[in-house]
């Protein structure tokens, strides 16, 4: 190259310099805009207190970080065909991210009322954080958006969840230094031991290292450069500094300048770590990341009375709160928008000035319009095997004993092998202690740090399905990442530590909710939960392990986003999970326990069941066709289900002309009102199974309060009768564990004697007798630290029958352990 | 020293490295006997089958180096008449805990059945994990223990928050490198930027790097050295590396020589920093930590059914699992006991041997004995003001405008002048946000990163009483800490995002929960919420964070150690909040809004309310004294207050002969059956105040059904109509929100129309007025982006009366903001 043809190079560079400042001026100048502007969008009249909000709501701080980041990415993307979404943990800034659309154009192709004219922005002006307008977040509502950042903590785990089998895309993913302090965040960097530089795709953190908080300075910009550098270095990181807008005698372009040159070294280097994996190298690399030092608040008021403003604390909202109230704030704000010369910005219509707007990338390479940003655009169908190739052999029911999960799991190898680049499971280190263990037939846990040999490292390597950090907060941000790119997957968990993340799934629920009456969002595969280590067996782990309140948790959001599911055997929950991996928009809850338990239904009358969501199961009862039965016993959950049955035995036996019926409850939802929930079962077909008047014991998995909660407008709720979880446990055992808790089925026998009107003093009898056996269960575990026989080896009649003729399929397992 | 003299220090020492490697074996094999043996436990007879429990429940893998971690610092302690703590992050070794407080004696003093001989032995090991027995993890029942460890990554909060105020007090951490990759646990390491080196106390994290959690490699393990240390050092830290156990031809003492000689470093280290801090130097030190790198399951077997066991994830659990079925495992088992040779650890009656013993210091020095470690035997009760002094002046009922915080924060600063030294508020970034600002008229953020200057460091300094970092686990944590070494605190929080400590507060109450049950653990503190960024008024931050419950989530743990309150204005707040820093061993929540608020009670009529938790406000209704009112309207929340007062209001003028009463509801408990919790009203009371058949429409704060659950059992409760939040929200004006909510004093009047059967056809009029106000409020609020004046100037007409005789004490705050 000759010294002429680098001057022109230059030259080309600062004209682009120059485009990419004029682009920010606008971002930055619509950004104040919609926080501040009800009316006189572009300054054409004098400014008054009549044009500015009479709330003025919204974030300023990060916003100029943001933008700036923005638009150099715009450049980058056009001159690299690169195709990147942009996530940022200070969704905050929306008003910044809500300009970027607008000045991609992205927004007024979306929102046709918001058009590119004088009249389009100030309905882009009103709306932001307005009655009926738009939230002040980067919400559902911004294009480009899967991540509005409200909660702080999860940019990098939704980063390297849409990265993950993307190999083509970039994740440009800013990191607020507020965020940075967040547990969730702080883990998540240490993705980057997961991620697979030639199956997935790349993600760029950059820390936005802005300095403050609400009210005060953050922790990383209070440590010292070496400190800040080991860590990111620590982190498996190749850290880039850049600092720009505290030198006020450097020129805008030039800080420009360094930062184009410092983006594409670190994209030349992005693209040399893909290369010389693509040809072989395993090593893990130091992945680049910047860190990206600017002013809070840059470009915005440096005092506002007399108060250092941009550059600290002060500048995280709004400045200038009374912009509407007093003359000097509202010449504040007026210089202000006046310092980004709009006159230079819009024509005369209002609209952004063609040399602007060409630095917006053609068309779903813009960042706001990228496909992936709206992942059900994406989103294919999974390609399901039959589960009646891994149903159980169920020739009487309760025969056999299976545990639940391992079944499933082989169903999920033929789904992995169906669908080799867009399914998932996630899960903190209990994926094979779940049960789901079969999967590593056909795939491994992938990871990508250091490895010792196969002597220990089982099941693992460079590339997999399967994701295990002990981290619930990262395997649930990073399959929220990979569901929101246009995936599928599921998550599975201790049932207890599920609560870790019981803030993330409100997000999530509510991202769901709020894009399932957003046209343009194309709806994405459901999230969904196996909780397969319950409350009921933490034998090894006791009290701390126990908490079946996920449920209840969940079951405050939106009914048309979530449904729980309790199958009691294998062919249940199978027949259950292919439901949840077909649906849509849906947070599918689904608790099935890990241990051996017996099967109760064929995999058609599993299906059967699936479809109803509860139902009479008759063989179990002694009632008379025809007639009402005397007494339901109803359950929900697998421990419960085979306590209700054991108490139906004894009650077969023991009261031989009592009229028992049996219900199986696995969707939860049906319980509810129709009105409530769209699963509600009609009140007629309620009271058709559960009876208007007789009493109902009512075993179930959880607190018991649910299903009061659940059953509240029912004809006879009054009569219903709960036993479930009551905050009772330690490490003994699984029969203890009931009886701890009157879930046993003694004591449910005790409860139908006592609420049953027909039966009371003349079977004190039983009553005692039933008291009895519970005493004498409790006093031979304290003393052999195993349950009783009779209780450990009760099996269902007909399913001992069928065992002596020798024809009960049994597939207990061997494995007993719980981890 | 002469060389001679040398030498003779070295013989002592390699006498104590000896004691310290017989402690250890001892340590080891308890903690084995533990988990396996039910009989024959110092092996006085041949090892069979009966002798191995029936279930093998408990965790091997982390022990051993847990209890090599307790021997060593035995030592130290002695030496250096050091008080210290023992915090173990991989609290599910602990049989390890179990073993070294017996080996201190303190398991003996403490229970006095588990005698120090054979028979005590044999009790020793059957209990453990066993029915009616102790838990398998470090659970309260564990002298020494203020941390369970069953839920990972608090081990440093923990640590930390003990620290804090206990300058001579050493906290050594043991953080497991499966917990590391948590969330809380990777920014908890940041706590060396808050703890001040004078003021506090010292934390030792020592990083257990065994490699391995359930089935997989750990991340810290498999990255290189460099980047280890790196990551220490980023985090603020001077790390020292350890490894042992595996290299085979080291010997054991040598092993020993090594650690101990890197602890006395570590400790001297710690000494010369706090003299330094003493002597003035404010810098910021770089605390020394350890990272101890040794085999999972070290000492035990190599390998198990020919599988690498010891120095992988195989030694996590039980590794002989067949040790009652098998004769290979059982001999596995005998071999593995026997290389402890307990034949040398204990005397002929089964005591410890003397030499052993000596190693255990002094009386409270024990770790397992540190007062510290069972706070509440250092409790000193709050000295705290009388909260009359504090008081609002309220001379007719809704009058004035106060924001209820910002009176509690001057409250608080007299609780903080009283109580300099046991007493913190934690928070994150929050605590001005949440109007507690008048404490930093008295105290400060204490902060020990870097300083920039009052230009912004506004209330920061090196010590102070207000925590903030951005991480609620983190403050959830230090807070916790702090309570269970005996002090005080608070924490404030948004209400949606306290939701991210949802699987702390289970474990802190469950905790609380077995500790009432456990004699010697004396009663501490409560720990405080103040939830005053609450659902209704997210003006500045929309749906993301709007979620009211938490209050559900607490409910469900146990009625003994949960409280909820909802204080209606200032003074009520205060009475709340003085009965919650007196109380203990409960958990607290508090939900009162920040934004300025009519005063309904004086000070006599806020503690009042407050004794009696709930009550009816009779000033405020229509009703005639003798007679059953026509309806009640109830609230329970300070906007649920307002709107239920205005409709009282509109149907005082609209329907002056309807009989009226309105009810508030401060302890939220209250309304439960005084079955089911201690706070419950008596069902005669109940009725009294809320009829057993009017209808009652009530008003709360948060999602409805929790008000349907806690009156489940009462006389009236079909006839308790219930508004609340139901999910929807945006940012929006206050009184949209309600509107979307319809928990709005329009609905309300509605609601009655409705409700009240003497009403219906006739009152059509009034409904269909009720429904066009609703259409007006919302057009207005579309349209100008602000309420309605009818309903954002609305006041009680009592109130307006007495302000245009101008005797109303209008303390309106001047402040709007919200961040």
């Amino acid at each position: 190259m000759t010294e002429l043809e680098k001057g022109a190079t230059v030259a080309v560079v600062d004209k682009t310099l120059n485009t990419i400042d004029r682009w920010w001026r606008t971002a930055n100048y619509l950004s104040v805009g919609q926080i501040y502007l009800l009316n006189n969008p572009l300054l054409r009249e004098q400014l008054t207190r009549d044009h500015v909000k009479p709330r003025l709501l919204g974030h300023w701080g990060t916003t100029p970080g943001l933008t700036f980041l923005y638009a150099h990415l715009n450049r980058a993307i056009a001159e690299r065909n690169q195709s990147t979404i942009y996530l940022t943990g200070p969704g905050h800034g929306g008003p910044g991210l809500v300009a970027a659309s607008y000045l991609d154009g992205t927004y007024s192709e979306t929102y046709s009322d918001i058009t590119e004219d004088e009249q389009g922005i100030q309905k882009l002006f009103k709306q932001f954080s307005f009655p009926g307008g738009i939230p002040s977040h980067v919400a559902p509502e911004t294009p480009g958006s899967i991540h509005e950042g409200g909660e702080l903590g999860y940019a990098l785990s939704h980063a390297y969840g849409a990265a993950f089998d993307n190999p083509d895309l970039l994740v440009a993913a800013v990191v607020g230094d507020g965020e940075a302090e967040t547990g969730p965040l702080a883990t998540s960097w240490h993705s980057n031991k997961f991620v697979n530089p030639t199956q997935d795709g790349t993600v760029l953190p950059i820390l936005h290292l802005n300095g403050y908080k609400i009210a005060n300075p953050t922790v990383l910009d209070r440590i010292s450069h070496e400190e800040l550098e080991a860590l990111m270095i620590g982190y498996g990181h190749k850290p880039y500094f850049f600092e720009g807008g505290y030198d006020e005698s450097e020129d805008i372009l030039s800080v420009h300048r360094r930062f184009a040159e410092l983006l594409d070294e670190v994209l030349d280097e992005i693209d040399a770590i893909k290369k010389r994996a693509a040809e072989g190298d395993t090593d893990r690399p130091m992945w680049p990341m910047i860190v990206f030092r600017t002013p809070k608040g840059w470009t915005g008021p440096a005092e506002i009375d007399g108060k250092k403003t941009t550059g600290s604390w002060r500048a995280h909202q709004v400045p200038l709160a009374n912009a509407r109230d007093t003359e000097e704030h509202l010449n504040d704000l007026r210089a202000w928008l006046e310092s980004y010369k709009p006159e230079e910005l819009f024509d005369e219509s209002g609209r952004i000035a063609e040399d602007i707007r060409s630095l917006t990338p053609p068309q779903d390479l813009r960042m706001s319009a990228n496909p992936h940003a709206n992942g059900g655009l994406l989103l294919k169908e999974l390609r399901l095997p039959a589960i009646e190739d891994f149903a159980i052999d169920v020739p009487v029911p309760a025969s056999g004993m299976t545990e639940a999960p391992r079944v499933l799991g082989q169903y999920l190898t033929e789904v992995i092998r169906r669908n080799p680049d867009n399914f998932r499971i996630f899960g903190p280190d209990e994926t094979a202690s779940n049960r789901l263990q079969a999967v590593f037939d056909i795939t491994d846990k992938q990871w990508n740090a250091e490895f010792l040999g196969p002597e220990v490292d089982e099941h693992m390597a460079r590339a997999g399905r399967v994701m295990e950090m002990l981290s619930e907060h990262q395997c649930q941000g990073w399959l929220e990442g990979y569901l929101l790119t246009g995936r599928h997957g599921l998550m599975s968990s201790y049932e207890a530590f599920i609560h870790i993340v019981d803030s993330m799934f409100n997000q999530h629920a509510k991202w769901l909710k709020v894009t399932n009456h957003i046209p343009w969002r194309r709806p994405i595969a459901s999230l969904n939960y196996l909780l397969s280590s319950h409350v009921w067996r933490q034998d090894h782990n006791g009290f701390s392990h126990q908490d079946p309140g996920f449920i209840d948790h969940v079951v405050n959001k939106k009914a048309e986003v979530v449904r729980v599911y309790l199958p009691a055997d294998a062919n249940t929950l199978l027949s259950t999970y292919e439901h949840c991996l077909k649906s849509k928009q849906y947070v599918n809850v689904v608790v099935a326990g890990k241990q051996p338990a017996p099967n109760f239904l064929t995999m058609d009358q599993a299906k059967a069941h699936c479809e109803r969501g509860l139902g009479i199961w008759e063989w179990a009862g002694t009632e008379v066709a025809g007639e009402e039965p005397d007494v339901v016993l109803a359950a929900a959950g697998d421990v419960p289900t085979l306590e209700v049955l054991a108490a139906a035995d004894i009650l077969r036996r023991e009261l031989p002309d009592l009229k028992v019926r049996v219900v199986n409850v696995v969707d939860l939802m049906r319980l509810q009102d129709e009105k409530e929930h769209p699963h509600g079962l009609p009140d007629r077909d309620f009271d058709t199974i559960f009876t208007q008047n007789r009493p109902v014991i009512f075993a179930y998995h959880g607190y018991p309060w649910l299903i009061h909660r659940l059953t509240y407008r029912r004809n006879g709720h009054d009569n219903i009768h709960v036993r479930g979880y009551k905050e009772e446990g330690t490490t003994t055992t699984p029969f203890d564990m009931v009886m701890l808790n009157d879930l046993d089925r003694f004591h449910l026998v005790i409860d139908v004697i006592d609420q049953v009107p027909s039966l009371g003093a003349k079977y004190a009898g039983l009553r005692q007798k039933m008291q009895d056996a519970r005493i004498r269960a409790r006093e031979y575990t304290r003393i052999n630290g195993e349950d009783i026989p009779e209780v450990r080896d009760w099996v269902w009649p007909d399913a001992a029958n069928q065992a002596d003729s020798g024809s009960v399929d049994a597939t207990l397992s061997t494995g007993g352990d719980n981890e």
